[in-house]
């Protein structure tokens, strides 16, 4: 099951403090780039503007703690790096309880759970913690010691292309800013790793492969400002990659078009592997579907996840993580669900029969030679198919006209076009 | 409450004799004049011919009723105009009760109501009276009374013009032929008074407004043989006014296109206002949209009302009075649910964002700063809203898309403009 | 009732051994050119290619039958022609019952009736008989023999043109090749012949009239291979008649493109004639609606039908009889339901009014003179009917939106054309 090698793979990035910028986002390319070596490392420097937005700084963190008046060392970052707050400005000093308090943030209804909080674009400190812990603090004199740096320094991100026959694109995204989290989101950068990496081992591809590792909001605009000409010319369908590492659900996110060949891709393959799949609207993104769909670049991106963002207990909390919510099993259904719809993608041409009227399946060796009382299931669903390949027609719409998964029909296809009773149309679609 | 006004106003028009012609139209139109001072009163002579139809001779009633064997006055037209039926013609002399009765109209399913009956185009005389009354007649020859003239004088109606920044019009007819009866038909004209004063007093409206006081069927065809064609080169949206004046329901009729800007916004309307409206088809039908709608005509207009013709027990009954049928909150309801209408046409455009991508509300104010687990209701509704202005839906498209009354999106678009996050396409829908 | 007559004619043709090819096919078509004698009756040389096939060599049929070791005829083919599977070769001689059994065919699951079994493009021989008979069968030598032909002869197919006054034409095809069964296949030719009679009788028709007398598959793919380019200009619509004479259901089976005009008004008719009707998929096909809707070919042609093949116990077996399965009734409803679609695509017109706004019907004595609280129903079917006639609806259109049988509005359009307050489009649809 390749859902144990995403797991170790996941578990290996856990520890890295991930931010929109900085060297831990490095570090995970670098791990990432071990098994997609055509990776490229890309940066854009701070201070760039791209569309409506500017590249922050980078931040760095030496260390961020707290010491209690009993000199405990609390909120320690490099205990656990949730425990400081995203881009937090340094600080270094004595305060009262009271005024600590205001730099300190927990979940009151998860009292267990530290809280992933960050202020990248307004400058302020603060620690979070679980509330069982906060509950505890007692009143005195604490010492409070943050060491991060703001510098001019650059966003990085990871492109990999993996050529096919036709220029035209499919596109996979996913980030790799979230620190030590497993469904929001380890979960997406390693099972597209491995995805990437199936890609890449094909014999051949008939679409062109186009896959980026990029910070959350931020990477994809910048990205989007460099290359949305380009891309709006050659993708032809993708997916945003978040939230695939769980096992409770899976879950449809449209386009905001609703109507692409990623939106019917996505529900044709989870009406067959998950028929109580949720399905969500436009309304309920959340990622960065946000920007590839936005009016005027209008991508036809859709999302296929497990349990989505927002939508589990842990969720952007210290309780997301590799034990209890992303299992081998979860990635592995996660994998395997994108892995059908690129698949399908690469499969779904237009086929014509070469025949007027049925042909002769007898001559052929595909009918049986006695008409009797009882058809044959196999033989009606070849006839089913001929009969509904007059070149308009997808495969993906026939599988859905036959009720039946794409993937039941491409050994069917092959042995048609084998006996020239089918031939592809060349184009793409 | 502005019914309270327009409730007064019908308790001024509901002595007159109104009919298709006459004297009652005409001091009606006077009265409806005090309010819109630029309403012009305009006349057609009888025997002008309209389309399939010839304009009729005016009607006038000098006096009306008949003396019992006993000597008693009934049916006098001066106490009740629905006594006598619409048109009747004139008639002196002794008659016995046998005789009489051909030429008495009852409900007997009402046995307390005067029934509402008229006959235009073909020459009778007769008097309507309750049930009861016919009950209590008892034998013996009655002297009966009409006085009456057919004479060519003209068909009257009122037209108001209120010019809007573009030459393209929003229709709304209303009728004004029905003697003493509230909810059909006093309350069209009163609402729609009432609705043209607000309009001329706006400081400024994107549309033209046409608005008719008119005889229904006869009134509406001469008014379209004089203008139909300048009316389908610019009326976009209207409604033909009835039925507005009691409390009991809300009701869509459609145009028969059925998919007009007018049936967009009337169902939009009723939907948030009154979820539970009646939606009836046009086969359903039978006020001025027989007309405006008819093949060839094809205009725009489509019907909001209140507890629609035909639908009530008092309909066409003396019981559809300005007590128990007709009420301020009633009216109240009737004009709003216009008059939202109205609005919703003046501010449904197609907006576009003006960047590309999702802007950075942040540096504008417009977002928290602070990333945390909860998002913001008031945010995600200005995201959405901003995700969906591509430039190609209408407001009404994004309110539905929003599941939100298109009202509640004014301010934010207001403020989206002010904050040049949005361009509104200046052309007309 | 005409499902008499027509029952009548297939007892006559119930003992004739019909196959694909041979005499009885000639017998049949001879049996029918007495009922409508334009009729030709035209052949194809066997080993003519055929798109994908070729035409088979004639089979006849000599004698067939098996001696039992007690000196006991079985299985005589005199007896039953559904005893021997179509196009048997031929066999003589003594043959253990062991060996035996390897040729006979029996339906365990019923065991009283004889199946329907055919091999016309593999050459074996074999005999059909009932479980129950076969059960009896006592060890030992029989003598088997079966005395056929195969050799270069012809298909042999009717074809009748019933012109009209459009060279657009109806078509109508049914199969002749079944040997003695009822529903599955005596009713289709027989109703077929008895809707050509009442069409040949008619005054005049708007459409021309194409129908075939065909073999199944083999015959409909030959003269699809003659005929198809100018079928494809011609046929603006038809039906495949098959099981059109039990009394147990009524059945649509759509055109592979499903929204043909055929289509409409099959579900149309069917709606008003049996609500409950069972409607098919595209998939359920089985008959020569498989050849005259390939990809390619593609002529709008749906079926109605009674119980549809396969569908009910008795089809393919000696059981489907006259008696207990195909009635008169059952025939009669056969024919009604598809000369009424017939009858409807002829009236099948898009009608125009003839004034702006609704004519005054009062003055051409169509309307009520007095007008009072209760519409008429008549009139109301009127007013909606002229409202509807833009020129654009159809009368099917029309139909549909009013919510009533087609037949229902002939009289009425009659009427309105004759008062002249429509006009029909000269166009076909």
């Amino acid at each position: 099951m390749i859902g144990n090698d995403i797991h170790n793979f996941a578990k290996q990035l856990w520890p890295i403090n991930r931010s929109i910028t900085g060297e831990g986002v490095r570090t995970t390319l670098d791990h990432i780039k071990q098994h997609l070596p055509d990776l490229e490392i890309k940066s854009i420097p701070s201070g760039t503007e791209v569309f409506d937005w500017t590249v922050p700084k980078e931040w760095h963190v030496s260390e961020a703690f707290i010491i209690t008046p009993n000199g405990e060392k609390i909120c320690d970052f490099k205990v656990n790096n949730l425990h400081l707050i995203g881009y937090s400005t340094s600080f270094d000093g004595n305060i009262k309880l009271e005024e600590l308090k205001k730099h300190l943030y927990t979940l009151p209804e998860q009292p267990g759970a530290i809280p992933y909080i960050t202020s990248y674009y307004k400058e302020r400190w603060g620690f979070c913690l679980s509330q069982n812990q906060f509950d505890q603090l007692e009143d005195g004199e604490y010492y409070v010691k943050i060491e991060a740096k703001h510098f001019d320094g650059a966003l990085n991100y990871g492109e990999l292309i993996i050529p096919g026959k036709s220029l035209e694109e499919v596109f996979l995204s996913t980030y790799i800013c979230h620190p030590s989290m497993a469904n929001n989101e380890l979960s997406g950068p390693t099972v597209v790793t491995f995805l990437a990496k199936w890609l890449s081992e094909l014999s051949e591809r008939r679409y062109t492969y186009r896959i980026v590792f990029i910070p959350e909001t931020i990477g994809s605009i910048a990205y989007l400002s460099q290359n949305y000409k380009e891309m709006k010319e050659k993708i032809i369908s993708g997916f945003n990659v978040s939230c695939v590492g769980d096992d409770r659900a899976y879950s449809y996110l449209p386009s905001r078009n609703g109507n692409t060949l990623s939106d019917h891709i996505a529900k044709h393959v989870l009406r067959y592997i998950a028929p109580n799949f949720k399905s969500y609207t436009w309304l309920d993104r959340g990622s960065d579907e946000r920007q590839y769909c936005a009016p005027g670049i209008d991508l036809p991106i859709a999302s296929i996840m497990r349990t989505k963002y927002g939508m589990y207990p842990e969720y952007h909390t210290s309780l997301d993580d590799l034990d209890n919510v992303v299992t081998p099993s979860g990635l592995d259904g996660g994998y395997w669900s994108i892995r059908k719809a690129i698949e399908a993608i690469e499969r779904n041409r237009k086929y014509c029969i070469t025949v007027l009227g049925e042909p002769q399946m007898g001559k052929r060796g595909l009918y049986p030679t006695l008409s009797t009382k009882k058809p044959v299931e196999q033989v009606r669903l070849t006839m089913n198919l001929l009969s509904l390949c007059d070149g308009k027609n997808t495969l993906l719409k026939i599988a859905e006209t036959l009720d039946t998964p794409i993937w039941n029909l491409y050994e069917l296809v092959d042995k048609l076009v084998e006996n020239k009773l089918l031939v592809a149309d060349e184009r793409l679609i």
